[in-house]
């Protein structure tokens, strides 16, 4: 059937007027048969899941041609609406019309342009409309331009006043947007094609090895040495310790295939070293003197998790150290995992400036197949929900009786032999990502000056169209001298000398990198000799004399290192809150703290307080994973080191029963 | 049918002298169905590959159960040379038996005990060849004891003098042998339970360290930042350049599957990472201000070799540093290329002391998808092999082109945009097993002290039974004296005050570990306030006074470098022969030399090369792969930068045609 025959009628009289607008009918369909004829006009972006939402029929998808041609007599190419005048009843019974509401909504006078591959017409709005109806099919309008629920959150978010280059989502308004943003637009990471990996780019990378400078140096002085075993583990070997398999099992990668070969046997990716390492302890460990052994890799692993990945947080590969020991006696073990914690905390507290809770895990928390776990907690304000820092593990003799690791005791070849103590004790690339949720703002990155890959920016100002080259060349010149002094100083510091920027537009650009000192220099700073300090973290100005660079700058540095821990340490304790009663660690946690809470140190008590305080709402049903956070329950962070005081005879803060210590819990990531 | 009523006859009385031997009589079985019979002393380790080749029959096992019931009509457990005596004639025609030499070369006079599960009974060893001979059996007496052809090897080049703590096998008898035992014996390295793959010790990996000082502190002045780029590349990427995927395809690992989940589209460990990083080159390269881009990263690639593997030479993971480059122009990727290749020849000459030639690769020698390759070669003396050192590729615009990495012109908008022009470069831990190949000894590992984590130890002597306690503290305090003196003066030195080990034990054992100075002090060294300084490369001895420690152990560690690496220059400037003559060339490379050849470059011609300067013989068959070296053809190393004068109208060493260059050709690893 020939579209002229069918809308002669309807048809307008060329030529086609200049604003006429082309329109699109196209054939989509269901699993189940169901057919669905979307009238729009060509410039809609038209997305099926919206098609689908909208007519409830599941995963519809454009129609393919024998399809198209079963239901309407006709090939895709040509089909136009002038095919649905005569369609039969069972395929009547199977249809439904979406309608753009870009279409609909058109003044009735506009012109529409109807076309298939053989033909072509145009018709009034009022005419299209009209036609469809009088066909009296089940039809629906459709709004392909309505925000996405995640989307109309976002939009809430939106920075009035975010330059084009800047930050244009809200902290506190929607903190996974701006987490994301501020980490790619501050040059952190990149998204990559391979879900939950991530690229981690100069600025986080340098971060990382300043941390790798700091560890080292003091590991190596316990006697630790570096060392690289291989990625690779036999499954034989991976599944030597059940317990603590199980508690990896389920993200572990398998290579199965090399080149086209298929592998005689799948080889797993390391999602940790134990089980790799500890064979090798038990050939090097001969007697008593080869002990403590202390090994330490900077390496990958690989847990390829399926819930929502986090930049940092929670990614399929990530970077970290890991630290596997053995010793003679418990007490050296456990010596070094204390000292070790000390090492993590002053990670976080010396380097990144963000707080932390020394404690012991719970043993539902405690690492798998271990002694005991020890851990550096830490709190991110923006969504009060804890976040566990870094552990040093006590493995105790578990792994060294798996894997046969012992000695001759020292005291006599006669005693039984000894197995060994062994420690496991990690720090990831993580650190990096709770620093940025803690410290960054809207307006980019902050980054505590100790970690900062540049510690001060250099730009010159307030050169105009009237300013001489004179005055133009002494500015840069004494700008760039700031900058070779300050790098004679041994501070990080650049000038950005670039003339296709405005200074406005530097100065958010290095806003984003979070650089601690903005340095700005111009004609009155030249006179004066001094140049206009601005901190990345306050905005707060000064004026430094140019001569005192050298000792000003350091000091300021030192001002905004120790400010921003103090800021974050205000917040973090006046988020912790001690509660006694359910009633008020149930409205502690609505608040978005964490809570210390005199607890009885039973696990099902444990798992119950963590179902007793998750919000049962429908509300954020169809919402990404990690959104749900804020109905999640509290699970315990940890028994912190430093105690309130337990009174005699306390209570647990759930059950009733006798309190043994105050456990800190909160939602957590 | 009982063993007894079988053998009756022939058993000796009762008690079964001492020293009679216990017999095993065993059926096998290849997959045919084919059987043998082994009839063994019980002491002898019966290998079935010895027993498949001796009865020309593939893949000899153990038979199981029911093929011995239907066989020989009798239980495993029962079954003894009785059973031999009456077997049906199908079974009799497929059955071949294996008669142990261990055995048949007894005395006739010796006793042999016959047993299965039921009974035990003894016979001499006449009547028991007797009763064998009789059943007219097809036959063949077999040396279980024979050496396979390596072993054969091995025991040749077994070290006279070997303390069992040390090396035992000569370096220049069984090289790869001495490879294997040097780098385990001196703590380097460890074998690995996944092949191909193995441990690097802290020997090893503290030299990786400092090569990654020296290496980031050159590149960071040259502008390059460090980064991390996931280990994992999607099919899709990973093919997008044909010529340079081409050359990685078959040894790439695919991981298929995670926890029990197959993955949707199998994901890939990269093996280089041009394919993982450009498409983000792309999207970061803006405007040529963004230009030059250059980033490093010091990661493991995966590359799942079929060929032998060789620690750190050829392993399927293996650590490098890879820097990937982009700039506006040739000239300035060009600059790079060859200032990267001097940092690439300084790692070699400088910390490893390893000479190296610096030259240019042929086409069919270069990097697959690249403009051009340069390369630092070394020499192995001890199998006249060249080794590639390190390597750096100019890219040109290939990559640029596929990943559509473009800027507009400086010059102007009006012009075509510009692709750019690309680098990368790569350096892995193989330099750490040249440097083993090329300086250690048959006493162990030989470390230039640049490298060496130790690079004094200082060892108590002459402490003997008559030594008072007194003298005995007096010479403890003082080595703890020393070394205390030489850390303080930034000297890597540890005492060795063990007292469980003789000072010659410690001698042994620190040489092995390749430390450069050994210091012995004793009585005379204590009353003379001297000490004795024993070098590890010429075991040259010199006593050095205590106050002048601070200077001259400094010195003689610059003395050791130097000379190590003047020996290992002089030896490779001697195995590198000029020959203008392919009969002279031939000469050279059956003399063990790397030959420089006046050479058309051609690249037909260099095949020719390869194929007509490799040994055809036949006597290496069924060795191991890598041991099929002194028959490998010669390949193109590199065209040095520094280049002997080529005479007017000089003729290709091989084909005659006129030669462009001299061609350093040689076997290679």
């Amino acid at each position: 059937m020939a579209l002229e025959s069918s809308l002669a009628a309807l048809s307008l009289l060329e030529p086609i007027p200049a604003d006429a607008q082309l329109t699109k009918s196209l054939v989509f369909k269901d699993k189940k048969g169901n057919s669905v004829v979307l009238l729009a006009l060509s410039s809609t972006k038209t997305d099926s899941k919206i098609i689908s939402k909208a007519v409830k029929l599941k995963d519809v998808r454009l129609a393919n041609e024998d399809f198209v041609s079963k239901s309407f007599n006709i090939s895709t190419k040509e089909f136009s609406i002038a095919n649905l005048a005569s369609i039969e009843a069972a395929t009547k019974e199977k249809l439904k019309i979406v309608i753009d509401s870009n279409l609909s909504n058109l003044d009735d006078a506009s012109s529409l342009i109807v076309q298939n591959q053989s033909t072509k017409l145009f018709i009034s709005k009022s005419d299209y409309i009209g036609y469809i109806t009088q066909l009296n099919l089940d039809s629906i309008v459709v709004d392909f331009n309505a925000p996405k629920p995640q989307q109309a959150k976002a939009q809430a978010a939106k920075l009035e006043d975010a330059k084009l280059i800047g930050i244009t989502i809200d902290k506190h308004l929607d903190f996974p947007g701006w987490y994301s943003q501020v980490l790619t637009k501050g040059e952190m990471l990149e998204y990559y094609d391979v879900s939950g990996c991530y690229i981690m780019r100069p600025a986080s990378y340098s971060i990382w090895e300043t941390i790798q400078d700091y560890f080292n140096v003091r590991i190596k002085k316990l006697g630790v040495k570096n060392t690289y075993f291989p990625m690779f583990v036999s499954s034989r070997v991976l599944e030597k310790e059940k317990d603590h398999i199980e508690g990896f099992a389920p993200e572990v990668a398998w290579v199965t295939r090399a080149g086209s070969s298929e592998l005689e046997e799948p080889i797993a990716i390391r999602p940790t070293s134990e089980t790799v390492m500890y064979p090798y302890y038990a050939k090097w460990i001969r007697s008593y003197r080869d002990l403590p052994l202390k090994l330490n890799q900077w390496n990958s692993v690989v847990r390829w998790e399926f819930k929502h990945p986090q930049p940092f947080l929670r990614t399929r590969e990530f970077l970290w150290q890991e630290g596997h020991t053995a010793h003679l006696t418990f007490d050296s073990a456990n010596e070094e995992v204390l000292t070790i914690l000390d090492y993590y905390a002053g990670i976080y507290e010396e380097l990144l400036a963000v707080p932390v809770i020394k404690g012991k895990k719970t043993e539902k928390e405690k690492f798998a197949g271990g002694l005991f776990t020890t851990t550096c907690e830490s709190f991110i304000p923006a969504t009060g929900r804890g976040i566990q820092g870094a552990t040093s593990h006590c493995l105790g003799q578990n792994f060294s009786k798996m894997f046969g690791i012992q000695v001759e005791d020292p005291s006599g070849s006669d005693k039984p032999k000894l197995y060994v103590w062994q420690n496991s004790w990690g720090l990831s690339t993580r650190v990096i990502g709770v620093m940025v949720m803690i410290h960054s703002d809207n307006k980019g990155l902050v980054l505590p000056p100790r970690v900062a890959s540049t510690q001060v920016v250099i730009i010159p100002v307030g050169i105009t169209s009237k300013t001489t080259k004179e005055e133009e060349n002494a500015i840069l010149d004494g700008a760039k001298k700031i900058e070779s002094e300050l790098l004679k100083a041994g501070i990080l510091a650049t000038g950005d000398y670039r003339d296709n920027y405005s200074p406005g537009w530097k100065f958010s650009n290095w806003e984003l990198k979070g650089v601690p000192i903005r340095l700005e220099f111009g004609p009155k700073d030249l006179k004066k000799n001094s140049v206009v300090a601005v901190r990345r973290d306050t905005s707060a100005k000064s004026f430094i004399n140019i001569d005192d660079l050298e000792t000003k700058i350091p000091d300021l540095l030192n001002t905004i290192q120790q400010d921003l821990y103090d800021r974050a340490k205000a917040k973090f304790d006046s988020h912790r809150i001690i509660c006694d009663k359910w009633d008020d660690f149930i409205k502690a946690l609505e608040s978005q703290n964490l809570i210390l809470a005199p607890w009885c140190g039973v696990m099902e008590c444990e798992e119950d307080i963590k179902d007793s305080s998750a919000r049962k709402s429908e509300e954020d049903e169809g919402v990404e994973h990690d959104d749900k956070a804020p109905s999640m329950g509290a699970k315990s962070l940890c028994i912190p080191f430093d105690q309130p005081e337990l009174k005699e005879g306390q209570k647990c803060v759930r059950c009733g029963k006798l309190a043994v210590n105050y456990t800190m819990f909160g939602r957590s990531y």
